[in-house]
């Protein structure tokens, strides 16, 4: 019974993707599902990349939280086009969910849209929205053991982000051991390692997306 | 429909619970639910209580996982009695898989069992097992701003620890903020600031579970 349900669950989300993903083609917008745990530094760093490729990319953000407006909030005070969803309860968005979304967001005002999705490393993985890429930030004092641990999410992935390296002198961290640990389930994957504090790594990542965003634009 | 599904698969698991409850009970084990985001410290918390209260509390340890073993082999080394569950995907235990495990596990042999919840502040906090007491660790580096973003976790936890509070001076992180914020939804709830690497506050928070086990043990 469960299972039932959720199999035709999941078949009307991906189908609700899809028309999602027919709609952002249409405008050209490209858009980007970034996964995370509570707490990995999602919202700082989309605030960073938004800062350095202002004046290549016109970026836009949508905030998805079970409860609460601060991330919202602190993405408005940069000027940034921003929408928040409120999930109530729930774990993940679905495609629905990003289709009312998309719905009421001024997609003509940006090139790149930004999902910050609900702090959670199991259930956003599951639920495709129509995105053209998705990535996991993954932090520095999460520890490195991570990948073996949420397996599905590091499979999923296009790019993975270790943020906070900053506090790598701080805690017990294996840059290598953590690589090792992603490739052995996502063998091609970018992995970025960058802090927003200090900026290491940035420019990298930002230059990714860039690239992400061209190919997205030559082949669809 | 979902919501039928959802209200009846709930029903169930809190007759289960009860079940899970008596048995605990019966067997005179006290049963701590440990809720927290991936890489809040959740093991390294453990392992160390349990080194503190060797002398005084027999503990053992249900480690709970979407994928791998990691953990179990770290609190297996210190010779704790552990057992694994792998949800295969799932985010967050069930009371008939707590049945399940407690029905594996070695119950003469301790006295207080720690269930290892997987890691995940949304999911877990709807699902009762029978557990005695419930916590949430919050660790600093994820920010001060989660009770906002996750109140049902907040509200339904009977003690909040903060954790890896050696990294206050690197991070932006108010205590008194985060400790407003956890009051407004909770606000008789416990709340403890510790370091598994100082040993800041171990000992006041190893206090407050041989208070709630003597508790039960009184009250039931």
């Amino acid at each position: 019974m469960q299972v039932k349900v959720l199999t035709e669950i999941l078949r009307a989300n991906d189908a609700q993707a899809e028309q999602n993903r027919k709609l952002l083609d249409s405008r050209r917008v490209f858009l980007l599902n970034v996964m995370a745990s509570p707490g990995a530094g999602k919202t700082t760093f989309l605030i960073d990349v938004t800062r350095r490729l202002r004046e290549r990319l016109r970026i836009g953000v949508i905030e998805a939280d079970v409860a609460s407006t601060v991330d919202a909030e602190k993405v408005a005070e940069e000027g940034i086009p921003v929408l928040q969803i409120n999930t109530g309860g729930g774990c993940h968005i679905e495609a629905r969910q990003m289709a009312d979304a998309l719905s009421r967001f001024p997609l003509d005002r940006v090139d790149v849209l930004f999902l910050e999705n609900v702090g959670n490393l199991v259930c956003t993985a599951g639920y495709r929205l129509g995105e053209h890429r998705r990535i996991v930030i993954s932090s520095v004092p999460e520890g490195d053991d991570k990948p073996y641990k949420y397996p599905t999410m590091f499979h999923v992935v296009d790019a993975v982000v270790v943020s906070k390296s900053d506090l790598a002198p701080h805690v017990r961290y294996d840059f290598d051991e953590f690589s090792r640990a992603v490739r052995s389930i996502n063998r091609d994957v970018d992995i970025f390692r960058l802090s927003a504090v200090t900026g290491e790594g940035m420019e990298k990542w930002c230059e990714w997306l860039v690239a992400q965003v061209e190919a997205t634009r030559r082949c669809g």
